[in-house]
């Protein structure tokens, strides 16, 4: 299997507003976005891959000059991967509110003349997939094969298939869930509260003086961290190995490989990550719930939704569980909807929908052979020896 | 069942400094502490109860001119009550380094003339339990009828019947495991560094700056609630409440009822609770560890116990889950001690064992009933109608 090798970000300009679920609109965005593989003449091998919390439009290859700058789910997309781009043209685009060039809080608000900051638009899932399909309006896809995602990701392709219900013949749906638990918006609000009583947060309106929120940001990276791995992933991972053979007795000093780790990906998210942008984020999560705007009933929700679903949950995931994705499954069949269920036995808890799992592997593979058998017009489009399983 | 009524918390002062595990010292320390009931003839009816991370001394009843001051575990505590200080004679001790009266960071530094602050001396499980016995020899009393706490007060319970294992009878541990694991230590972990980042912190010694460092402390506890509920009792407690009917779309005004309780939780916690100790008595969670002087054999650390053990975990406690209390069980039968586990069924989380589900309680109350029947001089030693069961 091969890389998609070196790819370029592209963008686009919107200058028709984008109105927004809260009643405020985004005017004047532009929209980050990165391709692989060739649109077919009928344009239907398109797959819209939606991205999570912390992740950007560049899924697979490389960066010109950043040998390290591989894709977020590059062991799924490529030539001769489960997403295979000899056979799909696959879109991932940069959300608008995130911090990797679509429009965001650290860009000029065009009424002030400043950044955004605190000011941006608070977006939804909805208002997300709204902005994809304007994306797509403009490279003239009518009707996606499919729409995939995994966390966040997985909410946004739901949103798809009860948005433009006509517009995508798949949605699949990984880690996911129909709404936050309790106990995940806990999660999501002490992060926000560690960012935004961080001094340095300015009320949101940070970049004018020169600072970043780190603090906050490391702390929420850290909470997030806790959340992304299993229990078990963490024990086998880290358990009670400690930096040094001696105890320093310091309640500062690193004494366990577990807190070295955690304090090593909080640096590392609060040197590139935006505060506002995690603020956002965590809120669209908090928001989405197709089932409110039907008095909590996700079965009439889902009403409406025609295409067929694959729905994916791990079984060490504690912070999606398989229970969440079990009530999308119940609502699905509800409604008599086609929609197929794997429940992955996998240690590795959340983070296990962006590893390469053969079992998980082998599943999307074989769902996407199956796309493209039925899309008549899905052939390779360039020979690959061996591509073929 | 009655209160132990209006109580007053005594202290006694230790000229001698306490030799500490890291090899420092604590000189010049006083210990406070609160008793209900009456010590018997031979001293042969005290029980020993150790409070948790952010409790106190303050077990039952009331304190003079506070009603609401009710101890954190009155309805355990009392006249007629499981723990019944009509037959036993119960003692808590403020373990040093916590703020509510024994010395603690927030007292001078006889060295300096200024706060302890970050320099006071890190604490282990095993030092507390040598301050308790400490206190214990002063007031004359050889050997507990038994030692009992939940969560970091059963751990040490459990140092006592291996620091010293003559000097009691009964280890009752509840709620509590051998070790922290990885997600354990994570947690703690992602607290520390919300206190200690905060710019109020100012290394420890905030005392002398007038500030307090409230964001980390608010930040810190939120994390703490989060983990002490159950997923199921969070979600059946707050689900997806709102606050309003209508949704705020914003990222820093409250929407869930989960965020408002959170949020008041921590501003109450930052209130009274001390910086300083909540480092400290985190880091001595972290280091309870009683098999790493034993090559991580949980059994041979359990070898010179000669108590009899009784061992309670609750069904949804997901910080310290039955898995942890059976390896304690484990270790204990490996070496034939006597050993009874009871694992209950509650919804509630960790915090179960503060709360008063029957089987538990019931349990409880057994247990000490047998206590008392073996111990020959245990009799009521006031008279109370209807206290027998």
């Amino acid at each position: 299997m091969q890389s998609v090798g070196i790819v370029a970000p592209q963008s686009r300009h919107f200058a028709e507003p984008l109105p927004l679920r809260s009643g405020a609109q985004l005017r004047d965005y532009t929209l980050v976005y990165e391709t692989y593989g060739t649109l077919n003449a009928d344009k239907s091998n398109a797959v819209l891959v939606c991205h999570a919390l912390n992740a950007s439009h560049h899924v697979a290859g490389t960066h010109q000059g950043a040998e390290k700058s591989v894709g977020w789910w590059d062991n799924l997309v490529g030539p001769g991967k489960p997403l295979d781009t000899h056979r799909f043209y696959v879109i991932c685009v940069n959300n608008p509110g995130s911090c990797f060039g679509s429009t965001g809080p650290m860009h000029i608000n065009p009424v002030t003349g400043k950044p955004y900051g605190a000011d941006f638009p608070v977006l939804t899932v909805e208002d997300w997939v709204d902005a994809q399909a304007r994306l797509l309006d403009a490279m003239g896809i009518t009707q996606l094969a499919a729409v995939l995602g995994g966390s966040l990701g997985g909410m946004q392709a739901l949103g798809w298939s009860l948005r433009y219900p006509d517009r995508l013949r798949h949605c699949i749906a990984i880690a996911t869930a129909p709404n936050l638990s309790a106990q995940n918006i806990a999660f999501n609000e002490v992060a926000r509260r560690a960012i935004v009583t961080d001094p340095d947060f300015h009320g949101g309106h940070f970049y004018e003086h020169g600072v970043i929120p780190k603090r906050g940001l490391r702390v929420a990276r850290m909470i997030g961290h806790i959340t992304y791995l299993s229990d078990d992933a963490m024990e086998e991972k880290f358990g009670r190995c400690m930096k040094a053979d001696t105890l320093n007795y310091s309640t500062q000093a690193i004494e366990f490989e577990i807190e070295s780790y955690l304090r090593y990906q909080g640096d590392k998210f609060s040197d590139y990550f935006d505060a506002n942008t995690y603020l956002l984020i965590t809120r669209a999560l908090d928001y989405f719930d197709p089932a409110r705007d039907h008095h909590g009933d996700l079965t009439a929700a889902f009403a409406k939704a025609t295409c067929q679903f694959q729905l994916v949950s791990f079984t060490t995931d504690w912070r999606f569980s398989p229970a969440r994705s079990r009530e999308i499954v119940k609502a699905l069949l509800d409604n008599k909807h086609r929609v197929s269920y794997a429940e992955i036995e996998a240690p590795h808890g959340h983070d296990a929908f962006l590893l390469d799992d053969p079992r998980y592997h082998n599943l999307l593979r074989a769902t996407f052979d199956n796309i493209a058998k039925e899309t008549a017009d899905v052939k390779p489009v360039m020979a690959f020896k061996g591509v073929a399983r």
